[in-house]
């Protein structure tokens, strides 16, 4: 289960109580991606998310082929997050109209194309409003899965690229359609302004309607002997709170990389942006891993401490802040 | 993609000319499950079916374990139709109020419990109405699957036991529940009346609320050669059409085995018994197959044809309909 925020733990802490424990050597709940065994014995990536019109997205700011492409990417970055690459997916489709079946699909089609997953089944149904749910395999090869679980103090701490593009984009396609507040549609807290400049409007709107899943860099900070590993879903402060306390360590940051047109508090709290941060211990085994998989080195953000009460921005506290999803 | 009825195969239709053809040894949309590549090479079944408020449920009728169960069940159902065993399940919960979310997860851990399946992960958000999408792995073994598929002419046709008791369970809820028609359920066209007997209706109301999910049946039917299966989820006349359709032959059946307390039209177009229906050339191997299980024989209904046109009951034509899913 992907925990969509704080006021979600309660949620899944009951639903993980309900549920048997994993048997040894399979990780189930409360990990990007579920780690279980496959039919020849072997290790399988399975995972499931899905987005939901007015919670998700807002048709006045994107297109149906955009919804596709995220609820495809989506579950790509959840088996990204664990050092895997996508195998299948299935998707079920509640409340497309016969005239949006084709868009959303195309967007679908893309992005499983990109990231060379199988679309291979799933089912159709009417409904209230348009819901994907997208379900996933995926595999780690011969290697093991990154969970978020191993981080240990004095690990160094990376993200794949700079943060808060996707708010910032978010931001720039309200103000093109002349509404601020879309109702039911997330908001940044806090936020700032786009750049008036129309090519960096486009590039934020973008990231934010197409988000890229980082299957490259997940393999090669799995290469490179990270430690654990999350994808930046709803925000840095509360995707590191996890990755931190499902290690029991602490983190201690020394900056946020902070995307051009974005603001901090897109890059810490914005969430959306699917960039991977990971824990290592060696900075000359990621160094060596991402050049060999011709990929711009990772940002180094901070590190991990002993103390695991200790969420720290430089002198300030980090606050688990960001995207949540309210049970109705 | 599980095909709900014929109002949606243009949609299907669509959706498996955008995506890639399977390759040679899969089996993508269009069966009960995919069958794909496992990470070792080896095959796996993978299947999605969800259950929305208000198409496939209605609260005023059924609790939400109920809706758990059901959702789980139809998915290991899938399996079952292959010839297959379920392994991991994953959930995607929308627009459940934390009040229920407890409720939910005990029939789908009461279903997962019942059917071997292990559920391993998921997500919750918010939304309209409660929507349960769950994704499904499964294994046949060192069995192939059972396709819809490879159905001969002169190859016998069973089903798994009696049906109409799903419909027939239905009307009784309705009629308990003082309206004879809930908006958005489905209805049985050309119902007749419960039985006033209440022990019958309480076990026709349980195989609505709690469908059963045929998977030793299924096993069993694999195990004696059987040629094609598909499981009772739209009714029988659309499912075998389908079965036919698939695997290019006629279908000729003798008799209807109705349940007690339902109708010959529930039987009939009814839908949501998910007792299986497969075609085998072998009837000494069907019994045995079923007696070495110590499962109860299946029924024997008719048989496939040459013409790829017929589809007949005795001396009537038999009809294509059931439960359509409408697209919004």
């Amino acid at each position: 289960v992907s925990e969509a925020g704080n006021g979600e733990l309660a949620a899944i802490e009951r639903i993980r109580r309900l549920l048997p424990a994993a048997p040894a050597g399979e990780t189930w709940i409360g990990d990007d991606a579920a780690v279980v065994t496959g039919p020849a014995g072997e290790a399988l990536l399975f995972a499931a998310d899905a987005v939901v019109e007015g919670v998700h997205f807002d048709f006045e700011l994107v297109e149906a082929s955009d919804v596709g492409w995220k609820a495809l990417a989506v579950n790509v970055s959840d088996i990204a997050a664990m050092g895997g690459r996508p195998l299948q997916a299935v998707v079920s489709v509640v409340g497309v109209g016969a005239a949006m079946l084709d868009e959303l699909f195309s967007g679908i089609v893309e992005a499983a194309t990109e990231y060379g997953c199988d679309v291979v089944g799933g089912d159709l149904s009417s409904g209230p409003c348009l819901m994907v749910s997208v379900a996933i395999t995926g595999t780690t090869g011969e290697r093991q899965a990154v969970l978020r679980s191993n981080a240990r103090p004095g690990d160094l701490l990376y993200v794949t690229g700079a943060l808060g593009r996707s708010a910032a984009g978010l931001r720039a396609l309200r103000a093109a359609s002349g509404h601020l507040e879309a109702p039911g549609s997330r908001s940044a807290p806090g936020s700032g302004h786009p750049s008036g400049d129309a090519a960096l409007s486009h590039l934020l709107s973008a990231a934010y309607r197409r988000p890229a899943a980082r299957v490259a860099e997940g393999l090669a900070a799995s290469r490179a002997g990270a430690t654990a590993m999350i994808d930046v879903s709803d925000g840095l402060g509360i995707d590191l709170d996890r990755l931190a306390s499902a290690s029991a360590v602490g983190v201690v940051l020394d900056t946020v990389p902070v995307a051009d047109g974005a603001t901090r508090e897109d890059a810490l709290a914005g969430g959306e942006d699917y960039e991977l941060v990971f824990s290592a211990g060696d900075p000359d085994a990621v160094s060596s891993a991402f050049k060999a998989a011709s990929l711009r080195p990772p940002l180094r953000i901070g590190m991990c401490v002993q103390d695991q009460n200790i969420r720290r921005l430089g002198a300030e506290a980090l606050p688990a802040t960001g995207w949540e999803h309210r049970l109705a």
